[in-house]
């Protein structure tokens, strides 16, 4: 937390406190051959529930995002692959902290073992793509992150944004 | 800040910390007759960026969630909705704080004049909604909060579930 004296819109002094992150979140929507996902369930316990989303985690400022997206894919799922775009960019809560995301589309996957960091406790599913978007609209999935991801990949399916190749892999 | 004394998952203790925070966050789309939405401009001092967002405000945990939407879109905008529906709620930073938000759809609207709170010195901007949906697709609305909105909104005309009269002034 660092604490700023500032001048308040109004004029008066004041002190505005804001959380700076020393991390970057990135955020990976895989998409396979058949269009499916992978989901990682896990206990989040600032809001004291169980959670579905896209496979997300920290990166280092100082390395490049898809560097960090490779890694947490990997240490996560075990999955590598081959083709890789940035295709959103985010600010998470932009009225208390810095906290950036950038999520990433990856295709053409290859399955490996994975990695877990030992302090996670994490569960991989594998669903269809159809699937994933509906736990995010129904609001099972929460994490505004993942829905995000989900909700823009549809509609760059819609505006024709996306490649052919993938696009049918999204069932559209 | 709340630090708690857990068990990792790799049964090692540990502390946890947690930003356990006071306020709900709300949000609100509003849709005019015509199909215009509504966009807020103001400086985001944590990001140092200038912002354009749907109307978005913190509400007690206390008090209804529709109530402090109301209350935003108020103070906000000056605009007074007949009609009101939940349709999104999300964890807005699920690994390090508990804030949750939930976004409203608000029409039927009547232009008031605004009752801004005197440390808020924010820019409205009337826009069509298609327009306010292409800045969150180019990322030039960075908040995701309202892309996440912008984008579900877009996916319930695409799939039926709003009104007719809705969704013929989202331009679907």
């Amino acid at each position: 937390m660092v604490e700023h004296n500032v001048l308040n819109p109004s004029g008066e002094p004041g002190i505005y406190g804001v959380v700076k992150l020393k991390n970057l979140a990135v955020g990976v929507l895989p998409i396979d051959r058949d269009g499916s996902t992978y989901l990682v369930g896990q206990y989040r316990f600032p809001g004291e529930y169980y959670s579905w989303e896209l496979p997300e985690g920290g990166g280092a400022m100082d390395q490049e995002p898809v560097v960090s997206a490779k890694r947490e894919l990997l240490e996560e799922t075990g999955l590598v692959a081959a083709q890789w775009s940035k295709f959103i960019t985010m600010d998470l809560s932009n009225a208390i902290s810095d906290e950036r995301a950038i999520g990433f589309l990856a295709w053409d996957l290859e399955q490996h073992p994975p990695e877990p960091e030992s302090d996670e406790r994490i569960v991989i599913r594998r669903v269809a793509f159809k699937d994933a978007l509906d736990m995010a609209m129904t609001g099972e999935i929460r994490c505004v992150f993942t829905q995000a991801m989900l909700f823009k990949a549809v509609l760059m399916v819609k505006n024709g944004d996306l490649p052919d190749a993938l696009a049918r892999r999204l069932g559209n």
